[in-house]
């Protein structure tokens, strides 16, 4: 047996033990092999990396060192004893190699490997290798018993009413803020939204970091469930309350390999909606030569598998495929798409007309599953709430209800200007090289940084107008996403 | 600037950093997104996973804590000065993810990725993101690319002679060491034939492993030449002289993963042989139920591509396909199997018939690459000097020019006899099953450890007759293979 020693080493997503190479407990060599092994005591159990120490400045004979993933996974206490041995890996593995050999798998071994993997029993190069065999080749089929799967672990939300709606886009387009209007819209009418989302990823602000600038969004399941009660409605951070756990791993390894495919999408999405508790969702993909989705026929291929996984799980849906041709608003970055959505909420004649616009085209959809406004209603009452102030109310009591953000957060006080370099019109606004440009300048860690879009397309500009404005909270992201735009603004300007 | 620190945290096969998450000498924060970092100083650069220490217990503010191996990939020394900054991703893993989308990749970009493997560039996760992606579907203009890429990297010799043979066997036959046997014989006829081998990788023993059993095999680049330059060839561990070090890291990631494509089968074996200075190679593939190939069309299509990648390469190559539906020889594991290569060389009554064989048929289809010999006559003349004795001596002067070992190994100390339980016929041998048990009981690293098989397929044994004997150096070992022999024996007895 060996005692617990806690290493204050972030290894993040990977379990890491450390051992001594040599030590009279046990052999260090004889694990040297397997790299992985499985730490274990008084009933819990990880598997973990292995590092192996040379000298004992960090570890005494008798200890295993356990870094930061490995102590909070294992939940023991420092000082408890614990066993080590060669950790099998894990069986599941067997069908990930078949997966590579190009075979087709059955429910209950997709269903495995995804429970290993949430268990945190897959290295990142392991899941790696299952995500990408899967990009190579998937069924129906398969997507189907991934989300089932993946939806099974961790929480699952019931709200214990027949209609439960929810909205979700698949991203893509920054700037593009609409649940922060949908659901305040969908609440004043009265029905149940329940929504949770994401923080961003590799995008400069998710709902959950712009909601975040006007309210707590981190909140307790029993928080969110009495603010449901009371408001019919939530906006909140989905990542506390353990939503498809399984998600959250892959998503850690789809990240730094760009992994994007629609089956992984679709499982991702369905799986988070259902864990959630929705009965009902609206989705939005955008389609433009710069979004997620570049032409009409993938955009109508990707609804088909959607619709098939959702229906096969019970969810309905409504399928819409919108303009993704450039950023949607004007502001970038988790202020300023706030100071947008309050714009809308408040009816300020300034307001950014497309995300008024595509809000409430939205709004509509979901407003359309009430049985009561039946016959294409919804869009007309969404605007009567939006007109009213009602939607605006009700997000002020979203808000408060939530906590109010105590901390005032500005845009940017470093600025930069980016001009056009003639005179002309602005014919295309390339969404991935903006949200390049605002996540160097700091977005969404530092809530002020970001663009804020002067100009959108059809526009006329003369020469050095300027397109846009670089909001930065330090000189140095400021100056990073200005060495971005010099090189390419992401704008085309044509005489 | 950051002052090294080397701490001797072993974590193959990745670089990995140490940082103070509070320091003032940098922000440790804006590197934990990325996750990898560039080190650099006094003109030498390394790529770093990035591991965040809380507390000082192993760094003081402004150090850099380096693990092994970026300690010495770096090769600076402790207290040398190095700048860090968050690494930009090298840029050919976007080739990567267009493969991993289906893509075909031109040959400079194959060559980018695997410079940037070679380098230490890619992380585990990377390197088996791309060998997933492309056992997902390779061309066989990727497959050359690769190869010659692989080629190119690292030492290249050069013999200065127009033939110089090689002898390959793609593996997966337990016992099967006919290297041994061919290289003397080869050698005493007087061609060429500088033989560098791998150590097991997945399997009871290589080559270089059983070589070493008899002389050291850990020879540099001058010693090699000298030797060959006097005995004409020479039996090397490959791994000393840095040939193709793509393909050592690729086969890191390759061995966990368990990805033994014919792709890169072919690239991992050609790159060898070419960067080796081969320009004749015989070629075995065994084909059997339990070998690597397993039927006879795929053994043609695998020929098929080796010919295709070899002739492109200028390399000659002469492909057999032969039975490898059971072990060849008796001894399974380093001691066992050369005490079988020593007594066919020896031409001993009891030397094991079939290894005997298949050394010959191999000797023979490499002496015919003779001019001096056309016709086929290389088999006549294979027999000729293996009977008259000229091999063996071949074979003692090698282990003399090379160091005789002067470890007395013998075989493991630890016996278990396992039995048949009926009387009947042996109709099969699982290849795979007895190389699992002779690992078990140690083998390769115990020299000793490994199997003794007394009876092959088509003998006919009585119920409680020893089938095999397992031999193991500690009790432990012994156990381990005993327990899975128990299990499932490896053999089929057939009334």
């Amino acid at each position: 047996m060996l005692t617990i020693k806690r290493l204050a080493i972030d290894t993040y997503p990977e379990n890491t033990a450390f051992l001594l190479r040599r030590s009279n407990g046990y052999s260090a060599e004889q694990f040297q092999a397997l790299r992985k092994i499985r730490v274990s005591g008084e009933g819990a159990e990880i598997l973990a990396s292995l590092a192996l120490v040379d000298e004992s400045l960090l570890l005494k004979p008798g200890e295993i060192g356990l870094g930061e993933q490995a102590f909070r996974r294992l939940g023991l206490p420092e000082g408890a004893q614990v066993a080590i041995e060669q950790a099998r890996p894990p069986a599941s593995l067997e069908y990930v190699r078949r997966k590579i050999d190009g075979d087709t798998l059955e429910d209950d071994e997709i269903a495995a490997i995804i429970r290993d993997i949430a268990a945190h029993r897959y290295s990142p190069m392991e899941i790696g290798a299952f995500l990408v065999a899967c990009a190579g080749f998937m069924t129906t089929q398969e997507t189907l018993a991934m989300t089932r799967a993946m939806a099974g672990l961790g929480n699952r939300f019931d709200w214990k009413a027949p209609l439960v709606v929810d909205k979700h886009c698949i991203g893509g387009i920054p700037g593009n803020r609409t649940s922060m209007i949908v659901v305040p819209i969908v609440a004043a009418h009265g029905l149940i939204m329940p929504k949770t989302s994401s923080r961003a990823i590799t995008s400069p602000s998710g709902t959950a970091d712009t909601m975040e600038v006007l309210a707590n969004v981190d909140l307790s399941e029993d928080n969110m469930r009495a603010i449901v009660a009371r408001e019919k409605a939530v906006l909140a951070w989905g990542g506390r309350v353990n939503l498809s756990p399984a998600d959250d791993v892959l998503i850690s390894v789809e990240r730094p390999l760009r992994i994007d495919t629609f089956d992984q999408m679709v499982a991702s999405i369905l799986s988070k909606k259902l864990a959630a508790g929705s009965t009902h969702l609206v989705l939005d993909i955008p389609v433009g030569p710069t979004a997620k989705v570049r032409s009409q026929e993938e955009a109508v291929r990707l609804r088909k598998l959607f619709e098939h996984i959702a229906d096969k799980l019970g969810l309905v849906t409504d399928i819409v495929i919108t303009d993704g041709s450039q950023p949607v608003g004007n502001g970038i970055g988790p202020v300023l798409e706030a100071r947008d959505v309050m714009a809308v909420l408040r009816n300020d004649a300034d307001a950014p007309q497309d995300l008024r616009d595509h809000a409430l085209f939205l709004a509509g959809r979901v407003l359309d599953f009430d049985p009561a406004l039946r016959g294409g209603r919804g869009y007309a009452r969404a605007m009567e709430l939006l007109a009213s102030g009602e939607a605006l109310a009700a997000m002020e009591r979203l808000i408060e209800a939530q906590g109010r953000q105590e901390i005032r957060h500005d845009p940017g006080a470093h600025v930069h200007e980016v001009r056009a370099g003639e005179d002309g019109r602005v014919t295309a606004i390339n969404c991935q090289r903006v949200a390049r440009i605002a996540r160097l300048a700091g977005a969404p860690m530092d809530k002020g940084a970001g663009i804020d879009l002067l100009h959108k397309v059809g526009a006329q500009v003369r020469k050095g107008q300027s397109l846009y404005r670089i909001h930065a909270q330090s000189a140095t992201g400021l100056g990073f996403a200005r060495d971005l735009a010099a090189e390419d603004s992401g704008y085309e300007v044509t005489r």
